[in-house]
């Protein structure tokens, strides 16, 4: 999916919701648990539901690895029925891969040559030969982590180099000579508020992957008031406060409902920041 | 394992070699393509031609999972079999995950609930909170990232701080605050010489994986130089020139072959530098 095309999907569906699929065994109703594959049977169920207000899901891969070989099934028979079902919405897969070149070559295969997701969220640590060959894929897109939402992206994310700059703001600058606005992206937590600022002055016109509002807290006008550009540049994430919102067999209509609630306020956020 | 274990491992085999297991199908000998699990088989093969003169495995989980479920069969049976067979050696797998706490907390459980390795690769860019939830497993080890083997590594881990410290100094002086020696160890590429010297400075301790001598052009002799303490202090791992020596039937003796090289070179700088 091009970088117009995504846009306007967001334009259709006044909505630049992302949908987290961190599905957990140990989460979801227990009535569910005596089907053949319970997280796959939620996640349709959840997808259903919400398909009408978001533009993108984003299985964290963590949560299907950890259930083992089942898990892993599970995951690409989601990503199978996304792209089914719902082909107009874009899929992501968190998985925050990144290594030596050879090897990530091999998790680009996993994700873009195996699964076919449009995105993967990518570490920055170990550099731009660590990054490339998720480029290989030319309708593919790298989502390079800059500043991530949790707590400890305080610990070295934001730590000043001799020249003034943070290291997130040397990732967001170094990187952008790796690919354009067309293949990359990036990881800016909501929980962060006004530095979205300072983010918007390297990368105007790149699209942010915005976890971190709902259970994180985040603000979701902050995000849209130091965040948005033009293009609405914005993916914002929601996990846990929608597909947990309710845990009987209501789920999906509860989830359906949260997800409407945060289209609803991006709706007229659009109005006053696009 | 214990860290006084490690080291009495590497004093009994004279070696202080990880075994890289970077298992790729498009690699391994044609005529194991008709088995049942080609990389399994190869794998087994390779394990028992140079577990004598090694003292860990590392998989590589990149290579595994781009081969989607039937990867993370292989891969489980290959640390299944290890443990079985050479219940001694130390088992790596490198995966350098690294995502915010309930996440982290998955890919914990995926790799030491679930596969029950010894050690897990970590990436610290999102700092604290995101390496801590792999602490909480007693009895393994996070092996996380600081001055990586490839090129990339230039890019932002040796990018001075104000206080004139590098990114990489600054991982290995915070993280130290997270764990003790006993439960850290820290990835220093071989690629990097007299920088070894430099890490030794702020963790003289430590255990470092040391990835990058052999295919990647690393030197030993400047490995154990600076970077031997009087524990050893060092696992240096050799991957494709050890299980890719040869490509016909004579595989694992041309691996054990090459492993046996090494661990004769480790066992004259032994002499040398402990």
């Amino acid at each position: 999916m091009t970088k117009q095309q995504l846009f306007e999907q967001i334009i259709k569906k006044r909505s630049f919701l992302c949908v987290g699929l961190d599905t957990d065994i140990e989460k979801i109703p227990d009535y569910l648990t005596d089907n053949e594959d319970p997280i796959y049977t939620f996640n349709k169920a959840i997808i259903d539901a919400t398909a009408p207000y978001c533009i993108a899901y984003k299985p964290n891969v963590a949560f299907y690895e950890s259930a083992g070989i089942e898990g892993w099934l599970s995951l690409q028979k989601t990503v199978a029925y996304i792209k089914q079902r719902h082909p107009q919405l874009f899929i992501i897969a968190d998985a925050k891969r990144g290594d030596i070149a050879n090897t990530s070559e091999m998790y680009a295969r996993t994700f873009f040559d195996g699964m076919k997701v449009d995105a993967l969220t990518v570490a920055p640590y170990m550099g731009e030969d660590s990054v490339k060959p998720f480029l290989l894929y030319p309708e593919s897109w790298v989502i390079l982590l800059a500043l991530t939402s949790n707590k400890g992206s305080n610990d070295f994310q934001q730590t000043e180099n001799k020249n003034g700059e943070r290291l997130f703001e040397q990732v967001l600058r170094v990187s952008q000579t790796w690919a354009s606005d067309e293949q990359m992206m990036y990881v800016v937590g909501a929980t962060h508020g006004t530095l979205l600022q300072d983010v918007r002055k390297i990368v105007p016109n790149h699209f942010l992957l915005v976890p971190g509002v709902g259970t994180q807290g985040g603000s979701l006008e902050d995000v849209c008031r130091y965040g948005m550009n033009k293009q609405c540049g914005l993916i914002v994430n929601a996990s846990r406060s929608i597909i947990y919102a309710d845990h009987t067999e209501s789920f999906a209509e509860a989830a359906a409902e949260e997800a409407k609630k945060l289209q609803q306020e991006m709706n007229l956020l659009m109005d006053k920041y696009l």
